[in-house]
């Protein structure tokens, strides 16, 4: 019977897990390190050999196994710890990705390497595991120190450029190419992607959730929040986005739902059978003669991510205003690749564009990482003052001349209130433009469609464009009115602080006013022009267009109340879900 | 790619389950209605067409549902809770397994169905459903009334006794046949594993828990636990019984461990997940054309399930002594079919030995007795008083008699206590007896490979089986003296009671010594002859055991404290786990 045969395998893989996690627990290691090794104990590669049946169904777990660990990523990450992460986060992990790509490329072609092979070195290499500095810092109980919290804000960074890395790859490696203007391409595409979807999931999602919440019962509430989750999952993959995306997308709509412990509680367990899955699917992958043939990519992909990821990060860290020992730590912290890499590793498989000594490659050094995260955080103290003792006078002035300087131009009082405000403001209008953006590209993309639909009432080619686009363009109007008045609040604020009485003289209010009336002219006309060649499939004649703009006008100007309500109403809906107090800890 | 197929069917499935359980909700309904109602939507057999793609893997997952399901059974069902239900549960339970397998058993020859097909019928119309129960007598507030409590009662032995039917069932579908002895050789081989299986699994499983437990990851435990559960099922299903009795064991043993909240809440969402997908999987097999066809039955066993539920339960309720309200209340009660008989009905259709439209038919009666439920419970008080009103005095006055003659015959203060003592100890010989049974059992059937290994030591054949019957034997001693010290107390109480100073005058003291020294030596005498039998292939020639029974009673004789030391040392921990306080309800 092929059940049996199936809860044989899955029997096998729990009841060795266990074991192994059991031993991993007492040797103080992370439980993920357990799971692959009792992989590789169970694998067709180390004696007793084949264990394990059906490969083919445990493969199909495991890719659940990767959409529950990302959906639970999403959980956990949330865009309010996004925006309270400082400026080392952001600093430290951009360095670190920009560097530890650009390192793994080249030691993949060093290696003679394919070119695809080299690419997705790179991206394996950017991203640290969480799993494993958790659990490291937890052993240390150093889990609430200053670099503790600096570490977990470039992990939440790191996220979301890794989200993005994931999208990229997928498109790279269908495309076969890498050149800028298309990974610009994919890159805005993307963004405007995550915009778009997170600004709709916010305003739906969590109502939805909080409808089934009132039924009280966990079953309906985690099939719904399953439901969505593979249901996003699908839509994703349809637009040609990896389906690991949708779930840390979905992961962070929900984050900002009331019901997030409950929903956390009720996916923990899911998430846990299935990761175990995953990564013991990883463990039955590795052939220890791949590893004996390669051990020269080992030591030194090795050495490249623990000296590469510190001095990035500990580069990074620094720049962001840290004192060197701090960034020191941050950097020997960050030193180690996990979960994230075996993602980006098994999308390359799954994709067929990789080798296959890459993923053995990736979980030998990852092990090796793991092993060594918890005393590479305790030498990071010694190394300092070491560090310290030997570093010329001058060069150590320069460093501290710096953090000197860094703290001089922060803004202080009222101009860093302004600052903020400013931020605020260019937020509002970016995803307002972005709203704009994505409503005409999705015209464009339903266009055919909808030209099918209005054939029966309107012949003319011309005509079915004028009209999509007039539609768009309506459908647009609440997101333009309410960037022109925020640009137009902006230009205000730049006009009283750039045209001081002392230049403009009695000039002064007239040229305050028409800068502060020509600015948000000037970048609607801007927006409008970016949206011709965005939307140059569905856009009609001149003659339309002049048409379509004045009944625009038209509209705009006897429904400008009810416009800017309209807006200010999603806008509320938006703000209420976000600056919802914070759940209580459990 | 595979994996998206599969992840699109899972999607459906959640997102369709989703809608049609919050609808369910709303119009009172259990959820596995719902479910079913979304799988048949989703099936093949109701436009739109075929939204599932990869039935195979989707049939394999709503396995591990009923595995689940079974398990969480397990967990919620408890020895404790057995013991202490009282006869109103025992004989309802007992009477309506009875006449409905009867029942279900002719109406299918009725019908002209194959003998197999018949049987199954007979035992998916045994059991009533747990899940719409509950949920029915929740809608109504009635969950605390005396009469639920004595339904969860009838619940609680159906659970044992269904089991008992589904290990029979998977028997007699491999073999073909219905003969006495083999179904008696069945039951006892079963009840012997069960209680084996309890014995070890209780003396071992919650200490293994409990240490886990102490790392303080909910990970590790829930892999531990599904690995225990797997891991059994396995063992069960080379033993050739039911993966779900072994589901089922696995869980009754777990319910007795300390961490049993913290299982109940880890399990729980693994368990909604897999059973959804179970439910599911019932309706995509569900073809309308196969009900149309088969109207007839669907009536016949829908009045059959109703009324033989109704008149059996209830008979039963009354004959154990409660007034005929709560005996109707009880029986209108338990009249439906639910998710034990598709768990039957599926055994069928893996097994291969029931026809197609058996299943559609079953989810038909299901739904209908489902729906009905609350109905029958809330007319049970009008039917009661309109009984009442119609029936003959002289009846109601029988009727009556048997209530007062049954509290007559209820053994009262002294003689109550006397007899609870004597069950204890009854239960206690025979726990005993089973597991020196099971230990004979256990070497014959390993003595093949025994002997194998006792070849290069002891050539000959005759000297093999005796030392491999005197060491089951040895093996034994502990079970054997403590259920010879049992007999003795439980014969100076017979002795006691059954010889009166009247009769037996100035010899009162020596016949009592007499009767307390034979009755347990007869009895050991007793249980090593039926050893003979069930040992036959492992017996060695009588002069060597004659010698081997020496040699038992010389080691008993210099080993008798250390024995009985050994004994109870695993009695009480046995008793420290079963006799814990109750776990704090949450």
């Amino acid at each position: 019977m092929h059940a049996i045969s199936f809860i044989q395998d899955l029997a096998v893989i729990m009841l060795v897990a266990g074991v192994v996690t059991v031993l991993c627990h007492r040797f103080r290691q992370p439980v993920v390190l357990g799971y692959i090794v009792a992989g590789f104990i169970i694998g067709p590669h180390t004696p007793p050999f084949g264990l394990i049946h059906d490969e083919e169904t445990i493969k199909i777990l495991a890719e659940l196994g990767v959409i529950f660990l990302m959906f639970f990523l999403g959980l956990e990450f949330s865009l309010r710890k996004l925006a309270s992460v400082g400026s080392t986060a952001f600093l430290a992990a951009f360095m670190e990705i920009v560097l530890m790509v650009w390192l793994g490329y080249e030691i993949g072609r060093f290696f003679g390497w394919t070119h695809m092979d080299a690419i997705f070195l790179g991206a394996i290499l950017a991203m640290s595991s969480t799993t494993i500095i958790v659990k490291a810092l937890g052993d240390l109980k150093m889990k609430h120190e200053r670099f503790a919290q600096q570490i977990f804000g470039v992990l939440i960074v790191e996220d979301i450029l890794g989200i993005g890395i994931i999208a990229l790859l997928s498109g790279i490696a269908v495309s076969g190419t890498v050149e800028a203007g298309e990974v610009a391409g994919t890159v805005g595409r993307l963004t405007l992607f995550m915009i778009v979807a997170l600004v709709i999931g916010i305003l739906l999602v969590p109502r939805l959730l909080a409808y089934v919440a009132r039924f009280q019962s966990s079953e309906m509430l985690l099939i719904t929040v399953l439901g969505l989750c593979f249901g996003f999952c699908l839509l994703v993959a349809k637009l040609q986005y990896s389906m690991v995306l949708g779930a840390f997308l979905m992961g962070a709509i929900m984050a900002e739902s009331r019901q997030l412990p409950q929903i956390e509680r009720l996916v923990e367990p899911v998430r846990d059978l299935f990761s175990a899955i995953f990564f013991v699917a990883i463990g039955l992958t590795i052939d220890p003669s791949i590893l004996l043939e390669h051990p020269w990519p080992i030591l030194v992909i090795t050495g490249a991510v623990i000296l590469g990821k510190m001095i990035s990060c500990g580069t990074g860290a620094f720049l962001a205003g840290n004192d060197g020992r701090t960034s020191l730590r941050v950097g020997m912290g960050l030193s180690q690749i996990g979960e994230f890499s075996f993602i980006i590793a098994a999308l390359g498989t799954t994709l067929g564009v990789t080798s296959d000594f890459l993923y053995p490659i990736v979980v030998a050094v990852s092990a090796i990482t793991t092993l060594s995260t918890p005393y590479q955080i305790r030498a990071a103290d010694p190394l300092s003052r070491y560090l310290a003792r030997v570093m010329p006078t001058r060069v150590a002035r320069v460093f501290s001349h710096y953090g000197d300087w860094l703290r001089s131009i922060q803004p202080q009082g009222q101009s860093a209130v302004l600052a903020k405000m400013i931020r605020r403001i260019l937020l509002q209008i970016g995803i307002n433009f972005a709203l704009v953006v994505a409503i005409f590209l999705g015209s464009a993309w339903f266009a055919d469609s909808l030209a099918l639909r209005l054939d029966p009432w309107v012949g003319q080619e011309n005509l079915q464009k004028a009209l999509i686009w007039g539609g768009a363009l309506l459908v647009s109007l609440p997101f333009l009115i309410a960037a022109y008045r925020k640009l137009k609040a902006l230009s205000l604020l730049l006009a009283e602080m750039s045209v001081s009485p002392d230049q403009a003289g009695r000039h002064t209010a007239r040229v305050r006013r028409i800068v502060a009336e020509v600015i948000p002219l000037l970048s609607l006309g801007g927006i409008v022009l970016l949206l011709m060649p965005l939307s140059a499939s569905i856009l009609p004649t001149l003659e339309l267009l002049v048409v379509i703009g004045l009944l625009a006008a038209g509209v705009s100007a006897l429904l400008w109340r009810w416009l800017i309500r309209v807006h200010s109403r999603m806008q509320i809906a938006l703000m209420e879900t976000l600056d919802r107090p914070e759940p209580p800890s459990h």
